[in-house]
């Protein structure tokens, strides 16, 4: 159902152009141009009360009037008519592109105009690209229903951007590199549309080999994460994300209104999902070009060529902590290598032909690499001396490229010289990449994505909320609030924590003229339990190290004579072995997220922090421990036995629970949680629970 | 005098071509072209055996034949020939180029070579540039020396190549960019004229403002460093430094013989010495594009606009941890930029035109931008919309670009649509990137070298070796020695380190059959002393947590077991706050280096490492202490007094003379040192030295 939805919109039969126009300078009229002369072979209607023909072709008042079917009305009026228009045409037009500005992007009288909008979509089953988008492209019908100039070569891109300033870079840049799309599609405000309904669209698509983002915000980041995570394993994403920074973030509110996550939960989100994060621009091309025009590596062996050492040892240099790697060659190839190049040649691993090769030294050592069977990558340097044969070296690179199946890569590095080459490898499927560096970047991009993919999803069963656990939840937290009180108790939220299989320290709480409890396990610690003291070293509101019963009682005095009215907890001190701090952080974009990391006073220093993105098993949970940066305490390694997995593994999944049932919990952390490798069993030292 | 010697060699009123020829292929004939043909107004003397005329003129058989002076001789003769010929010439000629390869890069017969000319160069003063290298290009002086094609424009870029190739490649790109050289230098085997003479060359050469290298090796690091510290001071060096990785390593021993340091020590000198490192070809092009077309940042604050949103987004992020900044506009400059602009514009920073922005709008908002002297740099971004008219444009940012004393940085985005408005920005001295982000990171390190730059030297004392202390040591060694051990004893050890400054733990040695000591701190450790068994816990020689004089009777009767003929050494137990380790490396480039870093079973994954690359005086080693990775150890936080940074400088400031004084030991490391911010003593708990 909903992939032919998508296909009336994207490749429709016919088209209505509400809003047609020949006024220069007009959006309308750069539209009706667009969709008229570029080759699109479908039927256009055009709408427009002000003419009765336009372009010697009948002009329609009104959408009605029309008698054919219409698949797709492109809407260009101003803001103001748009709801109006569309509530009319309901009946006849099941798809629509809005392509006017002044909607949620203008404030409050657009906000309102959107919500009206997605009413009558909703009612009448409508499906609605923008508003305040730049259209879109099909290529392979050679529709342009956008108001960006051009026809970009059909191939197997599918673009999409939230910013149409930069599909129009990106065609005019995909133009030199000889890109070629399935689809370009400005997103504009998303009112309904969004990303993750096009990678669902994308994934089907059977034109699509790669699917391209830009995007400033994510609608619906669970959604969209679980949909990525599907489509990830069949085809590859790569998305440049923008708002990195907290400037940013600001840039783009300004911009399109997006809510930008927080960065770090992003990453972790996007590498859950398989999905290839673009660092800036330049990345996000290289990428693509290397995504469109080649499979996957078979294996992570790189074998490199170059008629110039230096470059060699820069490119090398690139493999420096990358998955892909430098192959080495076997004693019997390095002799065939050196059977067909002079003397000074080094027939390691990159294999350098010296200045003075000419085409044919090129030829024959791509001969041998190519039946290495070990090697998955064939990167081809060339530096453009006097007397080399720049052309006549890129044909053979061609040649071996075309009946190759290998990935074959070049980089010419030059200008002049090396710019017919290029031109000629791009147009034969070849990419080269300016310096060779970049080549080695997207390759070992592309060759995790492939090991990534190419994993068995562990199974992330649905996790069912507990009432009952909820309901109790609730009650205390009423209570609380009852009491006026911001935070919870420590007992409370230990209570609340070990039905999520969270354990908290034993602890005695001592309330103001209550008898100290008879049995207390020395050596301890008294601390002030309160809502208005919830940093409690700052404010002198604990004693550690209290030996015995006579100390304790002195402690409490002392404690007693600035806070008279606090509830107290008395904690037998906990043998330190390593600290964790765990949170919940409730991202706007991707809901709630369970963070870990190292505690202690020097934290922030190593900033040792993973975000765990529900939904995910236990199974999930483990897999992140271990390979997180947490991962040197969960593995076993010399000197050391790992920590107790299996307990973090359960509080974390505790935590998720929490977060998903609580929503009414504000803020929430562990600091510290002790855990060990000797067998004693992790505790919560501190649990904060704000209500 | 230096002066002199070199400026004759690159800048020549006299030159003979040894080697010259008219047969097409050869190298001698390149460059014999390249010096009559390209523009060089000298006189050009032809030498070679074979004619009586060349290109009808006279060709002579020996340079001894021609009667004027020469200033260069330029040398493409088989190696074989090339010692012999110098040595002839050598009364008359002080300046050669060595083109000609088979020197120290192909082995032991070409090493010879080299060290039989050295002799000759030094004898009679010679100054000689390669062997095996492309030669050099004089761009004032019309002057192409070298077998590399063209002539490149005169500018202020002195060139220092490793690599011919790069050096051709680099010829290529710069064509291209529109960079204007100095000097391009191919230093070849860099015999004897190498980098730090080449920077004091440059130091002084009026022509130069930016001086580039791309590196493999470094031949004397010490001298560098000192030389660079002196010349960055005047003149920003960018170097791309290749071997980054122990793979390229074995690409560069294969390719010119160069040694590549270790790459962390070389980040270290670098950074110490005030050099700009390329992390790769691109940033070294983008780096030298933006130095020689631009004065320094006056200060850290960039004004950014743009046409487009979504570009505007990805360059704020750019700015994430810079220390060049996004300025923000004042209440009364934002108001003053809105009323340029349509409504729905953004005055924050970036500033965002608008997708329809002419240059109007571009020429109203630079004029403001313009006359606020908060502002150190403007970067113009553009995407090419439709109605965007870029070559008007870009001639609005050149006109700022002339007249303002502000850096102007462009960033047009895309393909053909905007090759030829950067073009003309090139010509007319705007540094365009293709993409944001690339700006802001070069920006950045401009910046960061300026501020170093302007800053005053930390006065550097020359350290004396201190005879005395020297002559201890050796006797301590030669001892241990004699017994046969490659290793000195703990007390040994510690004496010898207590004469640096650097405290050890008290501790008794414990000899087989000796008395076990009286007073006895306890607890205390006791651990096997012999440089049999360097790894203590990993050979179970070590006991700790010994309360009494019973428990130590016992613990030595255990250890005896194992080891029965060996020293052991006793030591009370240290209360453990931090642990640093500390060791002395022996750079094959740069010499004795101190490393310190975090100590304890994580070190590895913390990996907070620092490199002391002497000489260091105590200011600066305080301040490399207080900025390092450890700065947050030797800072006052919240929560935490400042570790005892005095006794880490001292101890620093002592391993630094103990490397210097005693270069037969080939091992040294404190492993671990306890240092604390209580006012306890720093000290170090375990001494390896091995002899």
């Amino acid at each position: 159902m909903q992939k032919t939805k998508l296909e009336s919109l994207f490749v429709p039969k016919s088209i209505a152009i509400i809003g047609a126009s020949n006024k220069e300078g007009k959006v309308g009229t750069v539209i009706t141009q667009n969709i008229r002369e570029l080759g699109y072979r479908g039927k256009v209607f055009l709408v427009n009360q002000s003419y009765e023909t336009l372009y010697e072709q009948k002009c329609y008042a009104n959408v009605d009037d029309v008698e054919d079917d219409i698949d797709l009305a492109i809407i260009s009026v101003p803001a103001k008519f748009v709801v109006d228009m569309i509530a009319q045409s309901a009946k006849k037009i099941k798809n629509f592109v809005i392509i006017s500005a002044g909607f949620a992007e203008i404030g409050k009288e657009g906000e309102e105009r959107e919500r009206e909008l997605l009413e009558i979509a909703q009612k009448n089953g409508l499906t609605i690209l923008g508003p305040n988008c730049l259209g879109f492209i099909s290529p392979a019908i050679k529709l342009n229903a956008s108001f960006a100039s051009g026809m970009p070569r059909s191939g197997n891109i599918a673009f999409v951007s939230q910013s149409g300033a930069i599909a129009v870079s990106l065609m005019d840049i995909a133009k030199q590199k000889n890109l070629a799309f399935s689809s370009i599609i400005s997103v504009g405000n998303k009112m309904q549309l969004d990303e993750t309904e096009l990678l669902e669209y994308f994934e089907k698509d059977s034109k699509t080999k790669v699917i391209a983002m830009y995007l400033e915000g994510i609608k619906n980041g669970q959604a969209f994460i679980e949909m990525a995570l599907r489509v990830s394993k069949k085809k590859p994403i790569v998305i440049l994300k923008a708002g990195k920074s907290s400037k940013a973030q600001e840039a783009i509110s300004s911009h399109t209104g997006a809510l930008a996550g927080s960065d770090a939960i992003t990453d972790s989100a996007f590498e859950k999902a398989g999905i290839l994060r673009a660092n800036d621009l330049e990345h996000f091309f290289d990428l693509i070009s290397l995504l469109s025009m080649n499979e996957a590596p078979k294996n992570n062996k790189v074998a490199v060529i170059t008629n110039a050492g230096g470059v060699g040892v820069l490119a090398t240099d690139a493999f420096e902590k990358k998955e892909i790697q430098l192959c080495e060659f076997s004693e019997k190839q390095s002799q065939l290598l050196a059977s067909k190049l002079p003397e000074e040649s080094s027939v390691h691993n990159p294999i350098d032909l010296l200045g003075d090769a000419k085409e044919d030294r090129y030829e024959n050592i791509l001969k041998i690499l190519e039946k290495d069977d070990s090697i998955g990558t064939i990167l081809s340097i060339l530096t453009p001396q006097d007397q080399t044969p720049v052309n006549e070296i890129a044909q053979v690179v061609i040649k071996f490229g075309k009946k190759s199946k290998k990935i074959m890569l070049s980089s010419f590095v030059g200008g002049e010289k090396v710019a017919d080459a290029i031109l000629g490898l791009r147009e034969n499927g070849i990419v080269n990449f300016d310096f060779p560096e970049r080549a080695v970047n997207c390759l070992d991009a592309y060759y995790k994505w492939k090991k990534q993919s190419s994993k068995k999803d562990i199974a992330s069963e649905k996790r069912k909320n507990n009432v009952t656990r909820m309901n109790f939840v609730s009650g205390v937290i009423a209570n609380a609030k009852k009491e006026k009180r911001s935070a919870l108790f420590f007992d409370e939220a230990s209570d609340v924590m070990s039905m999520y299989g969270v354990p908290a320290v034993l602890s005695h709480a001592i309330l103001p003229k209550q008898k100290i409890p008879q049995k207390i396990q020395y050596p301890a610690v008294l601390k002030v339990d309160s809502d208005k003291v919830l940093h409690k070293s700052d404010k002198q509101a604990l004693i550690v190290g209290i030996q015995d019963r006579k100390e304790l009682e002195l402690a409490i005095k002392k404690l007693r004579k600035n806070f008279p009215k606090e509830r107290f907890v008395l904690q037998p001190l906990q043998s330190k072995q390593i600290e964790i701090i765990l949170g919940i952080k409730r991202d706007e974009i991707f809901g709630p997220v369970v963070m870990y990391g190292l505690g202690g006073i020097y934290a922030e220093i190593f900033n040792k922090i993973n975000f765990i993105i529900p939904p995910m098993s236990q199974d999930e949970i483990k897999n992140s421990l271990e390979n997180g940066q947490l991962g040197f305490l969960f593995t076993k390694t010399r000197g050391q036995e790992a920590y107790d997995t299996e307990a973090m593994v359960k509080i974390i999944s505790g935590l998720i629970a929490f977060a998903q049932e609580n929503p009414q919990v504000k803020e929430f952390d562990i600091n510290p949680l002790f855990i060990y490798n000797d067998k004693r069993r992790a505790s919560a030292v501190d649990i904060k629970i704000i209500i």
